[in-house]
């Protein structure tokens, strides 16, 4: 089955949203064996959108719509749909009872909150548990497609509990299998020519996508067929191969995140751990603290922006910020040391680098990160050298802290 | 001058990556008098490619695509921009020379990085100072059509220095002006109500919409026309009366990000601050330290996950741990105190909650976050009682803790 993607909202085109519903619902999907196509964004404009209606369900099966669902005016999905569809907007008892419930002793309902009650006629409406804006499932010609409010947990939440188990039990949806594999120290280029032969004999069903991520390259293999058990032992086949000739340079055959592999090695060597940062400034300790359950492993972090805090709090002497500077090797592995033993765990990462876009020097220009990762007597450092501005700068050196310390369990094992 | 955006990656489909080039690229052009009126995502397909950018080239002046222009196999752009333009692809010495030149001497030139060298013959040819793919500005029939990388730190520097420049000289675009207005403690619906009269007296040339963000509701006016100084003066107009009706319940006449309004704000009034963060987990210092220049202002935090680095290192009293438990508002006051002296600050922040999905009781249940600021010796404290997964607890929990800094700072200046 294809499906293509409709978000509506002029926040999307002037760019003070970013659409992350799109990724998401297309990830979900390809889960359930359906193809994402296309995603269109489109301005709360009825021609626009009624445009990008007709040519979707022209070329797909599935139309996924979200957004302009809300009680305000500059809302006007619902209506186009009951254009689109030929039919009218009617009051629903049960949408308005879930408004009522939603909405509880926050505030009182207003005629905006009632509006928000009229639905479609011709449609399927599925209850929205966790918001005021209804669901609409809509047949026609062989062709289905559904609204979804746009408000992110909204629609994950309908999403997955109404919408995916639905499209499950239509039959007829063909496979869809994805393996990726996490690369790294290798240049996209390079990976490529190393593994060019091997790419060359892939069967016309898998196909190799190279996705770089500052540090890492993923590595997707995607397998597309009606016999779920065939793509299965042909990708196992294929990944076989790219490990053999890959060896050290994989880490993993995951796409999970780095903060959940190392937390699942950390929990299952028994280990805890700690953040010091500087020029990271905390984001480490909250990738780490994404994770649910991460307290059985991480203990807590010192974010030690100033000199004085990392002299203070992590005991890093002031004679080596005097002579190496704050962003040393030096400096790191006592910052590391430091909140080893000030938060007594196993293991700890630390950063100080000039992340941009001013502060550099001849000597460490901006983009210059030391990096350390420690594990008992143990200890692993990188030197970061490239500039692409501070965000970036900062997210590279959380992914190569990440990787150091996963580097120093797999090598550095007591 | 209208446009449209086009980005090309089977990944964006999947929902292996989050297309975040759109939203930026929107948002620029806007700031130049170009109006985007659709996003379009397609994969790695010859004829799926195609068939977007003919529909576009035919509704728009403007055409940007992004993404398929590395060095690999799945990378198709300029191919088949080439078979639309009805050119073939060359090779440039300027381009080869970039390429060697970004190249430096992290890795040897292969094959593939000489294939990034081959250009269409019929386009500009724009350097990337910044990466290896080439940038093509293609002109045809008085419509334009550029091409640029999918990597988000190379697309915005061309953007910026190259792209945005050239769009700027040419005449006749017309003007589009924004303001947002940052709303607390309004549900959407009761701020459409409280706002209606005004929004139902808006000039034509004048659009309103609405952007709720966990704990706050963005109001955007966009005014559209030829004349920037008319537009400039009905916005400020309309701006007024917005202001006299939504009183203390406007924060900021801003969409500047909430860590950018309190830095400002700490600087103006020569102000340090620090952060002390449990279910946060170090996002609050993330979002700080995301502002190049908060050194002036931020010293450093302690993510205290676990209850003995509360005791410590922020001198949390185990006393009241056990009498009142982490998620308590004595908790989050003794840690903000703690913060301000362990850390020798004005002011601090802190948090302590049960993010989720697990660990709510009866009492606190999920979602239940306690959070404090702390200037000298006066303090605010808010409980955050509100689930919808960790996620948007945490970043709810964040907005909110910056907002009560933000008011506490304007009401209680020593």
């Amino acid at each position: 089955m294809f499906a293509e993607i409709i978000t509506i909202g002029d926040e999307l085109l002037i760019g003070q949203v970013v659409d992350t519903n799109s990724a998401w619902i297309g990830h979900e999907l390809n889960n359930v064996g359906v193809e994402v196509l296309r995603v269109t964004s489109v301005r709360d404009r009825q021609n626009e959108i009624v445009d990008a209606l007709e040519s979707a369900m022209k070329r797909v099966d599935l139309v996924i719509v979200t957004g302009g669902l809300g009680p305000t005016k500059d809302d006007i999905t619902k209506k186009v749909l009951c254009d689109y569809f030929d039919t009218k907007l009617i009051f629903n008892d049960a949408v308005y009872a879930n408004i009522k419930r939603i909405l509880g002793n926050r505030i009182s309902m207003n005629d905006l909150n009632k509006s928000q009650a009229m639905v479609p006629e011709k449609c399927t409406v599925i209850n929205n548990r966790v918001g005021t804006a209804p669901i609409c499932w809509f047949e026609a010609n062989n062709k289905i497609l559904v609204s979804l409010p746009g408000v992110p947990q909204e629609m994950t939440t309908v999403m997955s509990e109404e919408i995916l188990p639905r499209l499950k039990n239509i039959a007829s949806l063909g496979n869809i299998i994805h393996r990726t594999f996490l690369v790294k120290n290798l240049p996209e280029s390079i990976l490529a020519e190393k593994i060019a032969s091997w790419e060359g004999q892939l069967p016309d069903s898998i196909k190799l996508a190279y996705l770089p991520k500052l540090g890492i390259v993923l590595l997707r293999l995607t397998a597309r067929g009606t016999d779920e058990n065939v793509l299965s032992d042909l990708l196992n086949e294929e990944s076989l191969k790219l490990k053999s000739i890959l060896g050290k340079d994989l880490l993993i055959d995951s796409d999970s995140p780095l903060e959940i592999i190392l937390g699942d090695k950390l929990k299952n060597l028994g280990l805890s751990i700690a953040t010091a940062e500087s020029c990271t400034g905390g984001s480490i300790a909250a990738r780490i603290t994404s994770i649910p359950g991460c307290s059985e492993y991480y203990k807590g972090g010192i974010v030690a922006y100033s000199n004085q805090v990392k002299i203070d709090l992590l005991e890093v002497s002031p004679a080596i910020l005097s002579a190496k500077g704050a962003v040393s090797e030096e400096t790191v592995i006592a910052m590391a040391k430091g909140a080893m033993k000030q938060l007594n765990v196993d293991c700890a990462i630390a950063t100080s680098g000039i992340a941009g876009p001013d502060g550099g020097t001849v000597d460490k220009p901006v983009g210059t990160i030391w990096i350390a990762a420690c594990y008992k007597e143990k200890q692993l450092t990188l030197k970061q050298e490239i500039n692409r501005g501070r965000a970036m700068n900062v997210e590279r050196a959380a992914n190569n802290a990440l990787l150091l310390m996963l580097e120093l369990l797999e090598t550095g094992k007591n």
